[in-house]
């Protein structure tokens, strides 16, 4: 039977066995949905075609979701959720014979809670839609990941996101405050959104992460803040990229957390701030929040960086980034220019944050092929920060082109766990990771493994993804 | 066979199989650890006799630790994990077949890492060993809950613990940065200390609030902070309890965290606060950390409590608590007085707290016994806040006791599930709040169990408590 054949089969059975779902089989909107942002698999797909599902279906319920994971239990057929497709690591990939899982119909703000300051929201809204009704309320929840225009709250909570002011209001994991889920046994979960408990442990961090690998988030509640009063940035010239580092150790180390807290290499300082060509590394800093607090803890870390050495270069780099923070670069256009490139976000602890930028800089500089390897630090905590690695290749030909991005990931990933970092900050593992997650967790991936056949004994939440039963 | 005969073949299969592992049968010392600090075991010992495990193993490291779970689950024996004994939810009780478990031995601070921020210790320290220790090299780890100098750095692990301070360091859950843990299949897992990772669920939650039921804490890193250069703290009294909780909410929704944020209700206020004895609730708040920063906080937290009528009564009442606040009350001393006591913690959003707080009070004060139901808040979060309720009653005879403690538990928990709070903020389930579990997490409780199913097949980790498989 061809897979056109077998989706139309599975579309009948849904439609017939859960009255009113959407079932899409028009080949285009599957293909839309078959895959996610992720550079390896637009590469393969320029040699073997685009990947397509079996069916594509969009619920408007957690009801249905519950009733379509039942039905792909019963049934054994492969789910894969979708929020808004924006994955960088391939956790959205289809083979032929899945159910894509399309949220994207239950996208409704449904409660804010003036008093507990807490959002509730379906799970595939979209990112800028969501700060956009909540700004009109006077609140932001604070996550301002680069892609907030392109990917869904669920999708956030999926692949434990990070947004660009998470050194003051944390990354996911310290938004989501309760939720409700729906498991493969096709039961609805609700954990309960309190300021805080101690009833056994916090279930809600199984699934933030999970990759839509042990069960699919249908409602979130998320902590929210009032709009900052006062916004503070300004740029500097760093002497060197240790002096950079050493700052922001400092300024998080003393207690400080600016929302926004980037260091970009020589190269990135280049490509990114021309006003401030002067070949060094550039670091912008950015308060917001109460006006009293935003003018001290401005002042303070303007002393800590003019202490390593730091140049004031005003205010406009910090605008200009601003300005241009939500661009996401088209992997398809790079593509058509005949260039391969790719981000990799690592984290680490601040006593080797500089051997490891150091050393995969250097490392990815000498693969054949790599014109570029860069990095900058976007997301920091008292005990260390990210790194933000890009590389750039000229390559023309897709299988040439593969083997560079292997050659750059394998690099990168390598260095880290050698240097004794995460090989994950913020994206998660999806595909991409996935052969080295044993060498971080260890005996942990074993416990993973034994998490999924808990929950998902027939296998059939998004396999292939982060770990295997 | 008699259970002593029993603990004797017990106590002599684990001296032949581990070798070197330290064995305890003496009566007195195994039962000194056969139950926590549990008002309720205390009050049925009483009538029954105090319990008493079969065996006590003081293992002096991880291997050892995993040696004797190995030999549990292939024995079927159920195995009671021990820190210090300070629990007050009954999660270690013994029925007389158990291994105690005292993890008392592994009491060493492993490390600190200077730039990173980071300390390793073993389970079994002293909460006010290790703070002295880090002390001595200039850090804290702002973890400061009443029980201190009688708690263990690992039970605060396994029970989800607060401390006094939390409004500014957070809770365990955010102190925790990597651990060691022996399985229940012998094997150690190891989570990485990085400051931030999306390797897929962060495994560490699973474990944090488990209560001993799926795995022992072996070793321990966590987040440390220099110590704070100032302190500033402040009482003032408020016109009106509900004053008091919209001061609270105030201060933590403009962005501030002063480290202690408590305010006592009027009964609490008048016994523990003579100085501000004008009949009205008091609220202490306490800033640490860089002076700019505590001098901005201090003047804004003021001026929001003024706003709500509040009235300075100066740092004396400030300073007294800091003096007594580690003193933990003797149950056996009340018991000797013919009085029974206890405390319960939960948590609520602010849209609700104050209805909790005077319902639980009034309802109560209504049972039969209770001479004063009282209650203070002690820990705050943008969302709501924990209320620690008291109740006291007069009563000499264990039974009748007993009776008038079930009936302040049930009134003051079942009072918070009607109201949309959490039955536990940061004791811990145990035994004391097992059979409301469900009215809380609903579904959560049949997942819990399938964890508990999935890495403790044999069911020997802790039997009774938390979660039945």
């Amino acid at each position: 039977m061809s897979s056109t054949n077998a989706g139309t089969q599975l579309a009948a059975s849904l439609t017939r066995e859960i009255t009113g779902l959407e079932v899409v089989t028009d080949e285009t909107a599957v293909t839309a949905k078959s895959r996610d942002y992720w550079m390896r698999s637009l590469l393969q797909s320029h040699i073997d075609g685009a990947p397509k599902a079996a069916v594509l279906v969009r619920p408007s319920s957690a009801t249905e979701v519950a009733q379509v994971l039942a039905f792909a239990d019963r049934t054994r057929t492969p789910v894969v959720p979708y929020g808004l497709g924006s994955g960088v690591c391939g956790a959205v990939l289809a083979s032929g014979n899945e159910i894509i899982l399309d949220l994207g119909r239950m996208d409704r703000l449904l409660e804010i809670n003036d008093e507990s300051l807490t959002a509730r929201v379906e799970p595939g809204m979209r990112g800028s839609d969501f700060e956009d009704a909540l700004a009109a309320r006077g609140y932001t929840m604070g996550h301002w990941p680069q892609s907030i225009g392109i990917s869904s709250v669920g999708g956030w909570c999926a692949t434990r996101a990070s947004g660009q002011y998470s050194t003051l209001y944390g990354n996911i994991e310290q938004m989501l405050l309760g939720c409700e889920i729906a498991m493969p046994s096709g039961r609805l979960m609700k954990l309960p959104s309190v300021p805080r408990s101690a009833t056994g442990p916090d279930l809600k961090h199984l699934f933030l992460g999970s990759e839509g690998t042990l069960g699919v988030f249908t409602e979130l509640t998320f902590r929210i803040h009032p709009a900052a009063a006062k916004q503070v940035g300004r740029a500097y010239s760093m002497p060197t990229l240790r002096a950079g580092l050493e700052a922001l150790r400092l300024i998080l180390r003393g207690g400080w957390t600016p929302a926004v807290t980037r260091l970009y290499d020589a190269t990135e300082a280049g490509r990114n701030f021309a006003v401030t060509a002067d070949g060094n590394p550039v670091l912008l800093v950015m308060s917001e929040g109460a006006a009293d607090r935003v003018d001290t803890e401005a002042a303070a870390v303007a002393g800590i960086i003019a202490g390593q050495g730091g140049i004031d270069r005003g205010e406009e780099p910090v605008k200009s980034w601003l300005e241009h923070r939500n661009h996401v670069p088209s992997f398809d256009k790079l593509l058509s220019q005949g260039l391969v490139a790719d981000t990799i976000e690592v984290a680490i602890g601040w006593d080797r944050i500089g051997d490891l930028f150091e050393t995969v800089n250097q490392r990815g500089a000498a693969i054949d092929g790599v014109f570029a390897m860069s990095g900058h630090v976007s997301h920091c905590y008292t005990q260390g920060a990210n790194i933000y690695f890009t590389f750039v290749a000229a390559e023309a030909d897709p299988r040439a082109a593969l083997a560079i991005y292997d050659r750059a990931w394998r690099t990168t990933i390598e260095t880290t766990v050698e240097l004794g970092g995460t090989i994950a900050h913020h994206h998660g593992i999806g595909r991409v990771r996935k052969e080295w997650l044993r060498s971080e967790l260890g005996e942990g991936v074993a416990l993973l493994a034994a998490l999924k056949r808990a929950f998902d004994p027939n296998g059939i939440m998004n396999p292939g993804v982060l770990v295997d039963a």
